[in-house]
């Protein structure tokens, strides 16, 4: 199915209405941005090599939706049918045991389909495919946010940790009633008293080398083991984490494998205790509880050994001699928590999305420019506005997301996994999840408050899909805490680079470097220029559509803000722990937009190569699609732009007129984007089994229709009650 | 009981630290703020003539906290008395049906309480009260915001039409009942398709000449009524609006009192019918539903004729002649349900901040400038910048809406209700709704990620209120439908003002006024010099710091907005209907962030009226407390300013270097006022009974009592095992 629009006539803004200069400037400049053809990339050149062929935008439905499907298109096919079942399906309004009961019950299902062993090993019946595995896992968050947690937790957390931190006992006698579901297991990390920073849990493992037995203890409330799916009610066993001491040495955070429960009364073992966290704004599919441990013994051969070990007589010994590696490592095997989070929000902002646009598609509200007709709410500029920019953010996380599940698949089936591999995966893992947690949340409430009184139904899913995903953005790593690591990986890097230099005097080389190369170099040489007349407006807006001139500032901007931020950290090294950490404390927040910057970098980095598509992945695509789709990468890269224009402005990087020509850009693109937004959005591929809201049916273009017809009816008919004469004068 | 911190010693950020001329200066000019002394208003005088008494800034909470209640603060305690009684609280989890019960019986308590009738006229009970009456009511949301609103249905709309929109025969038939709540009763206005558009919603009361009746009648889908409170299962009757058409001419929206169901059986009456609208995001203590009509006959006397009247012999009248006015005054009587939601709002936030600071000031995580004691949350920088912006916005939606209420009852206990009067006060109403519910929800969510996992636990509140609040952002008038009005308004009083002048050749004159009093003007001499010597960061920020200087650049950019769009809209007098509505679609963004822009310099001139408090409200207010709002006050003002540092920036308002430092600035002014987060947020006055949240209860400072407790004993008996040592040699 291809549905053809040509923007040229169906551009919701009038060509009619005086718009002044600027606003006619970028509409040529954007008719001419049609013009490039043949030729992949967009840039300069190309449209300097224009012909007079205009190229139609459209959108391929078919060729996108697959090409949006990625390299496991067939998985996400396959658990996306499965999605399609009601049986897997949340039911709204449901109470918290009849949630919990149903989504435990769900999970069996998953076993009976074998959808959820495919990262497991062959040799126990897995199928060693990790990006395809959670590639299938992701898509489940469409049937039950609750249902893609819950299995989460059993397979990709409680099972994973299992199989990446154990070892081959571990694997025989542990992952077998795992992956069947026969015994339920929590992830027993986060303590009420310590999430984030998890190297500071207070909860012991001491050895006992009499008894060859580790005893698990709790010594304070704040190390109860807290929010933990499959606690409160389902897990019989957990993965614990605790500090692994033996011959009074604390070696630091390792896991252990504990049962909790009787299989078959479901009581706590002796020594161990809990309660329910009860319900919460959310996910209440989900058994969420707290755990506590007396004085517990568990078998020598329960710590899962890969990566820390103890002998019977309690000498402890590991692969990797530094302790902070090691706990790094272990933690690394964990990623994929991240990575599927990452490609869930993504998802649900793309039904978020859905239901939006085809309800601001079909909703009219207010007559404007008619005696008769209302207008369709998406013919607004401030509603394009409001669900454009996030309909370009989507694709972006989108294109993203498949790089980085990408990366990850190269990493742990081991085609790629040296090092620095893994370093770049964890980096790009916490850099993506909290852009794409954040724009899941951002997304469903604009859709909510976009569709109104109708968006806050449960029937339309908007507000439950919200309250389920807001606990995104605070775990499997709090999305400022990721920042962090993501800016002192950017930190290390840069001093790696200058190793032997001194900062003050690199850090203010790199800034004039980089300003220098932003207001002299090709693509954006007058930049920093004020254009004083505005007549020039299309072509300075033509030099921001450029790619390269996009990707310079948004390179620069993220090599400035780290170049300065080291500079400005440099003296800590000089410091004491204490001055240190206060010179760090000063600059926390810069340091945090330093690394938003360079995810959002990162972002844009995967759409353009998507568009592009240097891997020949792209070569199916029509012209016309090229045409809208890097009309929406452009929306998102001026897009950013645009959200730090202060910066550029401040740092002399972009000239006021010139700043306030990305503005009426973004406004521009988005209205040359509003014919193309259902095509954009039927391209997600989710269909009314996936979106299920009511509102987003069609129902409401039927009941427009039929009131519209009323009223047509009515008038024709002359039956339509005369509306009262206006007064001679009012006052 | 007084607080006394002594900002100079305790400010959290580092003196030590080596922290740049920039952020020194901007320290030496806020010890130098806290020399203000005696002379109220703050702005240069007063601190030219800086003596050398130093005035410790602190926080008189007792006072402060007297001083927020605010005019009706008997009523207020009294309502905080009875949210405080546990059956007039929300039980999380109750099923809806549970839940609408227990609400609906909650109401009937309030009726005994005699809560409820303080609006309504003394001759039936009531006490006139209205300032009094809404101050009350809001207090609610803290019991449940469903009870604030099932109540605000049942006599703030349905009971409040009736008074305002009806004439002595209904007030003396229906509003006995409707008191007392032996009718309970829908307010329905809003279709299924039209929510902000009341003008065109499709129900029709035609009159039959005959009969002396009205014909109620749906003639489409479309025009069910939807999301009407009472209308599932409790209501009775409504008030329902309606086209009246009588001698086959459509006289607009009016109002009808019409029976809906036999108070006995609870069946619909005949003709009548309706669904449930089941489940929403949140409030769902109420019975939404939807009404439909098919020919029901209501006497001619159930129309509420104040304002529009049908004798027998089908003749209208109207004492307002223009049908325009006559619909806004009819819909202008109910301007109190978004007054009422200003309040709530705000009450929820303040209550969010509560216990996101309580907790951020006793919850310890990762160690930074020491080897043993974690640091407590709200002394990291991010910490901070997340959350005192928020209180500080806090406090000025506070004082806002104690002007608004004021207005509110001076208009309509008729001590000033020119028509002037009343569109002030629905301009008012309808800029500071928008803001004061959007402001609860994000600082619902940032309180909600500020607490973690902990925040996501329906036992802490914050997700509960704000899935309730979610719908205040679009109810009682979508918030951009809104801010929409008040540039309308902004733009007619503007036109008002040049009424025979042209109007481009005006608006360059405005803008070029505005421009060259900012760069001229006494207090913003030379804002717009770039300030090549950062030395004077000291001096430019002080002048920015200046009262009269944020509200000189907040209100240049509401005229300078305002003038550019009236210039942008003056072609649309020669255009076609369709071409000006075009036109003015074209620039839709620029005029509701004019409204918007106007907004928050209300709510900036509120927070200043409330510091300076030239009614002498203000008198009792110590140097201290003077010293601390005027920074949380130039936290706000200046937040604002750094909000839109682009528009100053591209407009030549502010320097790039002067720009800079307004962030620097903000950030400064959250540390600074970080030592006093804990005073502000108990001069709230909301106690444990009121916040209800177990992590604001000092349980999470016992809980990191006990553990540092615990490791302080094991290292002193010598008991805590040793870190592994790391190796000689890491990789």
């Amino acid at each position: 199915m291809t549905h053809t629009v040509d923007s040229t006539n169906t551009d919701s803004a009038p060509r009619s209405a005086p718009q002044g200069d600027e606003v006619e400037a970028i509409d040529s400049e954007l008719d001419a941005s049609a013009r490039i053809t043949k030729k992949p990339g967009g840039g300069a050149d190309a449209r300097r090599a224009t012909t007079n062929d205009v190229v139609v935008a459209r959108t391929d439905v078919e060729w996108l939706g697959r090409y949006l499907l990625g390299t496991w298109a067939d998985v996400r096919i396959g658990a996306r049918a499965l999605t399609a079942k009601p049986e897997m399906q949340r039911i709204e309004g449901q109470s918290l045991e009849e949630h919990r009961e149903r989504v435990f019950g769900q999970l069996k299902l998953l076993v009976e389909n074998g959808q959820v062993h495919r990262a497991f090993p062959e040799s126990i019946g897995g199928a060693d495919d990790h990006g395809g595995n959670i590639a299938g896992f992701e898509e489940l968050v469409l049937a039950d946010p609750s249902l893609q947690i819950k299995s989460g937790v059993q397979w990709g957390l409680f099972g994973a940790a299992v199989l990446h931190l154990g070892t081959d006992y571990h694997h025989q006698t542990f992952l077998p009633a795992i992956m069947s579901l026969d015994v339920p297991g929590a992830f027993a990390m986060t303590e009420t008293g310590h999430g984030s920073d998890v190297a500071a849990i207070g909860t012991t493992a001491t050895y006992d080398e009499d008894a060859h037995e580790f005893v698990i203890h709790t010594p304070f409330r704040g190390a109860w083991k807290d929010y933990l799916g499959n606690a409160a009610v389902h897990g019989t066993a957990a993965v614990l984490f605790a500090q692994l001491i033996t011959k009074n040495v604390n070696h630091g955070v390792h896991a252990f494998y504990v049962p909790l429960r009787d299989a078959v009364t479901g009581e706590f073992l002796p020594g161990v205790g809990g309660e329910d966290d009860g319900l919460k704004g959310g996910l209440n599919g989900i058994d969420n509880g707290r755990l506590h441990f007396d004085h517990v013994r568990i078998p020598r051969e329960n710590l899962l050994n890969r990566y820390g070990d103890v002998a019977e007589d309690g000498t402890y010994s590991s692969p990797i001699a530094s302790p902070g590696r090691r706990f790094f490592t272990m933690l690394g095997t964990l990623v994929q928590g991240r990575v599927s989070l990452d490609g869930a929000s993504t998802a649900a902002a793309k039904v978020a999305l859905t239901i939006a646009i085809t309800y601001g598609n079909e909703r009219r509200q207010f007559t404007a420019g008619s005696d008769t007709d209302e207008e369709v709410l998406l013919d607004y500029q401030l509603h394009q506005k409001r669900l454009m920019p996030k309909l370009a953010t989507t694709y972006a996380a989108s294109f993203a997301h498949e790089q980085l599940l990408t990366k990850f698949d190269q990493v742990f089936s081991g085609e790629a996994d040296s090092d620095d591999d893994r370093q770049d995966l964890e980096t790009l893992a916490a850099a993506l999840k909290p852009l794409s947690t954040w724009h899941a949340l951002e997304t469903l409430q604009e859709a909510r408050e976009a569709c109104g009184g109708a968006g806050f139904l449960a029937e339309n899913r908007l507000v439950g899909l919200r309250a389920d995903l807001d606990i995104y953005a605070t775990f499997e790593g709090d999305n400022h805490v990721l920042l962090q690591l993501v800016a002192k990986r950017l930190l290390s890097d840069y001093s790696r680079r200058f190793a032997n230099a001194d900062f003050g005097v690199l850090a203010r080389y790199v800034v004039e470097q980089a300003a220098d190369k932003t207001m002299n170099g090709s693509g954006l040489r007058s930049l920093a220029q004020t254009v004083a007349d505005f007549g020039s407006t299309a072509r300075s807006v033509g030099q921001l559509r450029d790619a390269s001139a996009q990707r310079q500032l948004l390179t620069d901007r993220v090599e400035t803000m780290v170049g300065e931020v080291a500079a400005k950290l440099r003296p800590a090294a000089k410091l004491s722990k204490k001055g240190a950490a206060d010179l760090f404390n000063l600059h926390q927040s810069e340091i945090i937009e330093a690394a938003r910057a360079h995810a959002e970098l990162l972002q844009w980095e995967a759409f353009t190569e998507a568009v592009d598509g240097p891997t020949g992945q792209a070569s199916g695509m029509d012209d016309g699609t090229r045409v809208v789709l890097t009309w929406l990468r452009d929306l998102f890269g001026l897009g950013l732009v645009e959200k730090h224009l202060a910066w550029y402005l401040m740092n002399g990087r972009l000239s006021p007129s010139r700043a306030r020509a990305v503005g009426l850009y973004t406004e521009r693109l988005s209205a040359r984007l509003r014919p193309h937004a259902q095509d954009l959005v039927s391209a997600f591929g989710y269909g009314p089994e996936h979106v299920r809201a009511a509102i987003a049916t069609g129902a409401e273009r039927e009941r427009q229709t039929e009131a519209r017809e009323y009223y047509r009816a009515a008038r024709a008919a002359g039956t339509l009650p005369a509306p009262e004469k206006k007064p001679a004068r009012t006052r």
